[in-house]
């Protein structure tokens, strides 16, 4: 098995990343009714090179034809798929703390193929409550219920202190794609998947430019 | 005015996205009641080249001991400050939807200097409700509350077709940053900040891995 760095995906993360923007205004076009949407109208609207948006749903199998482009919703079913959308992966979550809580909150995940079927925490108190119809449990019963339910991927919003630790156990059970919320760099072994999702970095990067651009205007 | 895109600023983008690993890693070794911390010590840790970590922190004004590093507390609090996670940023947010309702859930933010005051919905019946004591409004109410409380961050989690037209309300509302969780590409003026989150972009990254992964383990 080759490292996780170094393994050659087929398709490039960027493409990965702007596919979604695609769908979107995909759907957007559906529900206003029109039949055809070609990369031109796409590229323009989005404010993405032309040549990126053809060579981006070049990765997807779908054919457009001449002068008219994609049929809509033909491309929002295929986007759907391509991008794992359509199919229903379960999850576990791991630390229901603010954001682990808000996340469960969040039934626009299961429209994105992301089911949560259930909560862990290490606080007794929250043992066999629920959020939003997801029942919680203890952190001690993962590898029992992680054998039975053979989950893929597991959401850590856990504290700092715990990421390595909690990452090490899901891995341990059999977890095969973690998505770390955390702001720690988790390190997992290398036929395993981990999704940096960080909010707060977000956040910085905006307080910052908020910061520069008030300055700026005040010159 | 300068157009956005052409404005130079001074901290690059991957700096500010990883200097919040670095706060992280500190309060850690904080919480473990060490008093020092080397970039180096960092570096190893978090797998980051320890030129770049020392690079990074040369943006924030702190100075370390030659051999012992850095003094973890006050790295903490510089850091914080930096990112701009101690100050009070006020906050609306627009669409109280599955994520809008989702991130008025979460308490983390206002720990990271956001703090949510009031959400706005176009839906009546969500008119007067709150959402973890924050209260829900009429979106036409958005002008005349702006104006009492002159907020200068938007959220932005309605849906893809009214992402554009709300975007362009707030910053005519006077509305300084707009932290948009759409996955539509919103334009506004130039001396408006926009920080793109797209959650559902990272989950078609993960889902895409854990594809391509599952193959080659299968092979």
């Amino acid at each position: 098995m080759k490292t996780h760095a170094a393994i050659k995906f087929n398709v490039p993360e960027p493409t990965l990343r702007r596919l979604p923007w695609y769908l979107a205004y995909a759907q957007l076009i559906q529900r206003e009714g029109e039949q055809y949407l070609s990369s031109t109208q796409i590229a323009k609207n989005l404010s993405v090179d032309a040549s990126r948006v053809a060579k981006d749903l070049s990765y997807v199998k779908i054919s457009g034809r001449t002068r008219v482009g994609y049929e809509v919703n033909e491309l929002v079913r295929v986007l759907n798929a391509f991008l794992g959308f359509s199919n229903r992966h379960k999850a576990f979550l791991f630390g229901v703390g603010n954001l682990g809580g808000a996340l469960m909150h969040d039934n626009g995940l299961a429209q994105f193929g992301l089911e949560i079927i259930a909560g862990f925490d290490a606080k007794y108190e929250l043992t066999g409550t629920s959020i939003n119809h997801i029942p919680i449990h203890h952190i001690h019963r993962f590898a029992e219920l992680q054998k039975q339910m053979n989950v893929s991927v597991g959401i850590l919003t856990v504290p700092v202190e715990r990421a390595q630790g909690v990452a090490d156990m899901l891995v341990e059970g059999g977890i095969k794609a973690v998505w770390n919320f955390t702001p720690f760099r988790i390190r997992v072994s290398e036929d395993v998947v981990v999704q940096n999702t960080s909010i707060y970095a977000n956040l910085a990067v905006m307080f910052n430019r908020l910061n520069e651009l008030t300055e700026l205007t005040k010159r």
